[in-house]
């Protein structure tokens, strides 16, 4: 149970989460903070939290759970406001999608990873963004990724585990280094090819006629390229290394296609796209 | 209407045609052939076609539309087993997802292309395969290209033109180099990146591992490395120089990302993205 969660951050994600647990009746109240007023009483219209402070670090008094559910590039100024505003018992936890910068932020901020830091990531999530796409069952049957350090305190893990427990996730533990080449290789990596192939159309000159003719598969795979820009700004500067190292993985697995192509072979073409689809079909157990 | 339709290739498009033109009684006669028998009585089980050939020269004998949905790379073949079988007012045309190519292979099998000869392309599909697969309403709101060139028999054009409206399709008229463009820009270009990446991860060390916590946007991403990988080689190989250009730019902009990730830029990537989202956007009107 959560006596007063604080949520900074009240967009999909967090407002989200807050939803899933005043439903199951896990927390008594929840108070949210975020920078524009008008996010926050939406918020409160729409029955996401009960109350909200602008300023993080009055919103933090009395919360015995804190979500940090900001973009990542404003992790550590945020951190900061809060620091000495905590209650003893207070876990903090966060949703970023890349963990070594964020465990850096907390590191700049407050001298060191506080014990009761715990950082995590729900893959989860929709191309839409804000309070008001939020829903209760956004989490439910999916993956939520704890990456505490050697330092974290067990107990404020197991608080945050049982949280995400609640909303209806599954909760892995993971180090900050796996976790941030898995997702370089399955979330930023398509993220950011979505983005690029959308923008090469885009700038083509007859741009209307070529969306024209982009069918269902095109729409399924540029999907992602509606997601929030600052956020994934954020997420490529976060996640550097782990981002550039998948990009150039790829890059070579282009070059080999491209290379196959313009020889008119086949079998390595023929080889490739077999050996992606079975591992698409298996992933998918042929349901999606 | 059609007396006889002869179908080349029984899966997902040409079964899907043959249901939507039985459905509205423009056909009297539906003749099917593939070069698996299992799946032409399979046709047969489930209505599709009336009756089948193996051969294809003797599918063709007597019907006045025969639609060629055959592999690309089995295009300049086939027409060669038709030649000389066909009926004085028989219309032929295609599907294939690459224009150059067939006409190429039209004018290979013929000697020079049939003013009765139309090709076409209805950009419709899902990455299914297999007459099992096949649905009526597949082409209804979908866009059917047409690009007849300029010995093309203007009756056999509008032939074709009615037979996709009747299915449900707008139909447009295009260049076959453009075509081959804007085709290589909004649909191989991403089944290539989408194939690429399913393989490059599929083939890291702990890949049950990766594609575990691959979320929703992965799967939508990705749902087009699941076409048929024949189908797919041949498309690359047929439209091999607008794919390949097409990949060059593509490399361009990517490279122009990897920099600016490097760099520490956000400005060039929050300017990328928010460009691409509000193409993305506005090609889908918020609806999806």
């Amino acid at each position: 149970m959560i006596r007063r969660l604080c949520i900074i951050g009240v967009g999909l994600i967090g407002g989200s989460l807050a939803r899933a647990l005043r439903q199951k009746g896990y927390c008594q109240e929840v108070v949210g903070s975020s920078r524009r007023r008008e996010h926050l009483q939406e918020a409160v219209d729409l029955g996401v939290i009960d109350r909200f402070e602008t300023d993080p670090a009055r919103a933090v008094a009395g919360a015995d759970m804190i979500l940090m559910a900001v973009p990542l590039g404003a992790m550590e100024a945020v951190l900061r406001q809060i620091r000495g505003q905590l209650a003893a018992d207070a876990v903090v936890t966060d949703v970023g999608s890349a963990k070594g910068s964020v465990v850096a932020a907390a590191r700049a901020a407050f001298g060191d990873v506080p014990g009761r830091f715990v950082p995590g990531h729900p893959i989860a999530g929709t191309e839409k963004s804000g309070v008001a796409a939020s829903f209760a069952s956004l989490f439910e049957g999916r993956q939520v990724i704890l990456t505490p350090l050697p330092e974290t305190d067990p107990d404020a893990t197991e608080r945050v585990r049982q949280m995400w427990l609640t909303a209806g996730a599954a909760v892995q533990m993971m180090d900050v280094t796996h976790h941030d080449r898995v997702l370089a290789a399955t979330s930023h990596l398509p993220h950011l090819l979505a983005y690029a192939v959308v923008d090469s159309l885009a700038r083509l000159g007859d741009h209307d006629e070529i969306f024209r003719f982009a069918a269902g598969g095109f729409r399924d795979f540029s999907r992602i390229a509606g997601s929030d820009p600052v956020m994934w700004r954020d997420i490529c500067l976060a996640n550097r290394d782990a981002i550039l190292d998948i990009v150039d993985g790829f890059n070579e697995d282009i070059a080999r296609l491209v290379t196959a192509i313009r020889a008119g072979d086949g079998d390595t073409l023929l080889d490739v796209f077999t050996r992606a689809k079975t591992a698409r079909d298996r992933y998918t157990d042929g349901t999606h």
